[in-house]
């Protein structure tokens, strides 16, 4: 079992905060990162007040410094600034991106295409000195909150560096309910990400916060 | 339930011919549809032969002509070419394009990009007189045809009429083991199009034949 400081840039939103309260709580030491150092910190204080719990706030920069894992859970919006901004210190880092890039209308959600091809190879190239994976698209925020619910969903995690990858799919499982599935190379992080909106055309037709199990999946059976 | 007859044009594919197999099982009337009449019978004959199954093969216009829901199962290359000759027979029909736009190279499938946004955009474009639906993209054609194997999978629909979109999921799960669900409106077709390719890269890391189910979710929340 990994006990590797993990860091969840952006990590004030509902997916951030969901996966850090998971994380903890299996006693995986987590930093939220944030803009605003103080913001973090009032976040990562009020999730679980006095559980005593692995978990605090930072500056964006300062909690991908003390990590091995860097998950980076920024607004699209943001995506390609913050990263910019954060090269040095995402450097020889894990980087595991988990920003769908999509937006919503009066039908629902619509992907973005991305130049690059995803969110994780636009990150792969701004982070040229650092190991890039995508993964933890399709956890629902709501069920990671609600401690009460349990996790039923398989992680999926791409990227083309196979012990990066063992690492977070590592991690992923840490979180009761979550089987880590390799998806493949960093390529296919595009339909990861639009598999997001999939999920979400769904939920509103069904009013749920669905997750995905792949079936017929024997994880022993995996390449080496 | 549903009997109305279905049509699988390109049907001799082992897709087609699984699906052929489980609905005609069910007692779906069945004809597999090819640009050989003769090919389409004798694999229609091979499938199960002297099961008395409501199973036949025919050349695709008198196929789509005597079905009320179609299934277009050609190969990507030859997509546009076939939809655009049949749009007579298949006008006033429910046309359910289950193709997948993609390619391999040495690490593994690749999604190709389609003008209109999916193969299914691109049937909707070609058949202007049809209700053209996207589904079936995610059922292993190998397990179909083993019938020692159960089905474990949903079928995600979209498509933007809702009846004909209830017609289709009801004829999906005559398939025992499958669970019909709608994904929403035909513009997310390129996501379950490209989840294939997905599917196929993980199916290629653990040896598998992967399908897809999604968790957390309530078929009797369906919106109205």
């Amino acid at each position: 079992m990994t006990s590797e400081a993990v860091a969840i840039l952006g990590g004030t939103g509902p997916e951030g905060r969901g996966l850090a309260l998971r994380f903890a709580r299996a006693g995986v030491p987590v930093v939220i990162g944030s803009r605003d150092a103080a913001r973090a910190a009032g976040i990562a204080g009020a999730l679980a007040p006095g559980d005593g719990l692995p978990l605090s706030g930072a500056a964006n920069p300062d909690a991908a410094r003390g990590a091995g894992i860097v998950l980076v859970a920024v607004p699209w919006e943001g995506h390609e600034r913050t990263l910019l901004s954060l090269a040095d210190e995402l450097a020889g880092k894990v980087v595991v991106d988990i920003v769908n890039p999509l937006e919503f209308d009066d039908h629902g959600p619509v992907t973005i295409r991305v130049a690059e091809g995803s969110a994780a190879e636009q990150a792969d190239r701004l982070l040229p000195r650092s190991t890039v994976l995508a993964g933890f698209h399709h956890v629902s925020a709501k069920h990671l909150l609600d401690e009460a619910h349990p996790v039923d969903t398989d992680v999926l995690v791409c990227g083309d560096d196979r012990a990066a990858k063992d690492r977070v799919l590592a991690l992923a499982e840490r979180i009761p309910g979550v089987r880590g599935v390799d998806a493949g190379p960093l390529r296919v992080a595009h339909i990861l990400e639009d598999w997001t909106a999939l999920l979400l055309s769904v939920n509103r037709g069904y009013r749920a916060n669905t997750g995905v199990r792949l079936t017929d999946l024997d994880p022993a059976r995996r390449r080496l």
